[in-house]
């Protein structure tokens, strides 16, 4: 089947926004076994929109039209698509319902215009959309597929995932398997190049790499009536290759595999952050139920602080400075022991972009692990952007616990 | 003038890469003055390349395409564009001296299809590219202007901003200026409810919102001689309507805008974070240079930190809970005495999706703001996951300190 990706918002146009969604999509398509043969950009003009859904109409059997379908005048999309097609937009009342909920629920102030929200043109189906107000929308009209999706990332993938995929697979006929291969420590080039001969030409099963920072997600999708025994053959083949590198077959993030690791073993943790400044503790609470594991985090940005909260020595940090081994080897250890947690964890580093020096540039981050057994510092000069340099720095921890700990979780 | 951007490349409709490309160039034209109508992603298919060719062709001033100036047989946008316009083909022997020099300066091995670069239409202006072996390529043809630019993101950026913005900037001859209103605490479909007379109809300058996380930007732009002039007329308008929301003219966010209040006013802060877990540290110590006001944070997650480093008293947790306006009013007034900052602030509440109850549902979050001469907690109740929660409580931190110390910054 081949398919078209229509984003709408004149803030694509303008630039204010990178284009994730197309991609996303692209891929996730690509997955599926759809083609995608254009992606289109365009803006909150009714005009120019229709220009571009006629078109996508014509020649494919799927569009995908992501944005524009919020409260504001300019969300047209529906409208658009509805007004080329020759249907009506009809009020939907369960959708009217769910809006003033909704508003009643968080205490906002509900408008007229938020009602256009539950207009649904005839004969559509809804697919529900549990992060925002703005449900999509799924025609079926002469064997074409349109899909009208919210314009956010998280709504976006949301509605796709919980929707979309079932009515794709289903128009697909076939059965489709998935198996994740979570890694770290190895980029995702270097996953390409150590299963090339895996990849190339391989149409069924397929075989995806993504980047998140610092972690990589190989992906490998079988379909048809022996897709598990193709993944079987195929796995022994990829761990072969990267097995060092694999911490999770689950599709999570490593930090959050980290933080299940210590929830599900009874270890308390205790952070002691400089250069990542409260990311570490940010990434961990993010994790639901990890009240029962961190215990405590220090953010000691200033020497005083250091001194005085984290029982740093003066004179360590008079010596060697607080961009230090020493200052990480104290700052891992004492926050480990002020609530005797079983970890301690600790950064300091330069995150620049000024503060760099010729034997302390910037990006040299010291990354420290603690328990009542060893502690481990590690030495790391990462590269790019400050907010780079303090995720890197983030992640090094995670991957330290990791290597410590587990393997594979 | 009006333009439209075409990307060229298979791994884009793949999603194999993200189009950084077109968001980049969609930035640029438009502080240009230039109209961008339309973004099109097409494949390596010299078919589909050509309708999205004659398309563009047909209804723009400009078309900037990107990628597919390569050598190898799949990179065939020179070929496709100098068809559709009639133009021929010509190898140009500059241009092979060029190549030929280049792979010597490299010691790479030369191939036959290498040449296929030095192939230019004929008329056509050479956009040097000294970044890679591909140049770009202007053609100016029937009031048309047409743009070739290389795929690879660098030399891409290269050829347009030492070539492409001259000629548009030429062709241009008008003032374009911008005003940015940063607003907070009201949310984007009330910004329009309010300001909707302005917005409807307007087409110089045009108004556009942009909705970020407990924020909303408000970009206005006007262009031609009078541009100043019109801006100035419509920011009364403005003002009038949205005054005690804005916090800033800067296009910078709350947080930023808080984080150099503080360093340019000499203020201190700490933290403490329970619900939001090192959150607000984290986005603080992503502003550079903020090491000279951020002095202290403690993620007291446990009660027991909250105790013992915080030294919240165990009868106001026993009477009141960690949840509460006393546990707050503690927090944040505690750890800023600690090292005596002019500025403590405190998050505590129940952040989900469990440990709600009846009286404390998920989503209370206290929000603490203390200095030497007053204490002000607020009681907030937000929706949406636990990650939209710590965030919103995170936002509402910097709001009560941007309520309490300036208005617009």
């Amino acid at each position: 089947m081949d398919a078209e990706i229509i984003s709408v918002g004149t803030e694509l146009l303008t630039g204010s926004i990178l284009n994730t969604n197309s991609q996303y999509l692209a891929k996730e398509l690509s997955n599926l076994g759809v083609n995608v043969h254009f992606i289109t950009t365009v803006g909150d003009n009714p005009e120019r929109l229709s220009t571009s859904f006629n078109q996508a109409y014509s020649c494919n059997d799927i569009i995908l039209i992501t944005g524009g379908l919020g409260p504001t005048e300019d969300d047209l999309t529906k409208e658009v698509v509805a007004e080329n097609l020759g249907l009506e937009l009809i009020e939907n009342p369960k959708e009217k319902e769910r809006i003033i909920n909704w508003f009643k629920d968080r205490n906002f102030h509900l408008t007229k215009n938020n009602f256009k929200q539950a207009l649904i043109p005839e004969n559509a189906t809804i697919l529900e959309n549990k992060s925002g107000t703005a449900s999509g929308v799924y025609i079926n009209k002469d064997g074409k597929h349109i899909f009208l999706l919210p314009g956010p990332p998280g709504e976006m993938k949301h509605v796709f995932n919980t929707s979309v995929v079932d009515i794709i697979n289903e128009l697909n006929n076939q059965e489709v398997i998935t198996n994740y291969y979570n890694l770290t420590g190895i980029g995702e080039s270097e996953v390409e190049d150590r299963i090339f001969d895996l990849i190339d030409n391989q149409t069924n099963p397929t075989l995806a790499t993504y980047a998140k920072r610092g972690e990589v997600l190989l992906r490998v999708t079988a379909n048809g009536k022996n897709a598990k025994q193709k993944l079987e053959e195929i796995d022994s083949k990829i761990k072969n290759k990267l097995e060092n590198f694999i911490f999770s077959y689950t599709d999570q993030t490593l930090a959050k595999t980290v933080g299940k690791y210590l929830i599900d073993h009874h270890l308390t943790i205790s952070t002691a952050e400089s250069c990542t400044g409260g990311m570490i503790g940010s990434i961990l609470t993010d994790i639901p139920g990890i009240s029962s594991s961190y215990m405590l985090g220090l953010i000691t940005y200033s020497n005083e602080a250091k001194i005085k909260e984290l029982h740093v020595k003066p004179e360590t940090l008079d010596k060697f400075g607080a961009v230090s081994e020493e200052t990480c080897y104290e700052m891992c250890n004492n926050v480990r022991k002020i609530l005797n947690t079983d970890i301690g964890v600790a950064t300091t580093g330069i995150a620049g972009p000024d503060g760099g020096t010729k034997d302390k540039p910037v990006g040299l981050v010291y990354t420290g692990i603690a328990t009542k057994d060893f502690v481990v510092i590690k030495k790391n000069l990462f590269q790019g952007t400050r907010e780079n340099i303090r995720y890197r720095s983030a992640n090094m921890v995670f991957q330290m616990i990791r290597n410590e700990f587990f393997k594979i979780y």
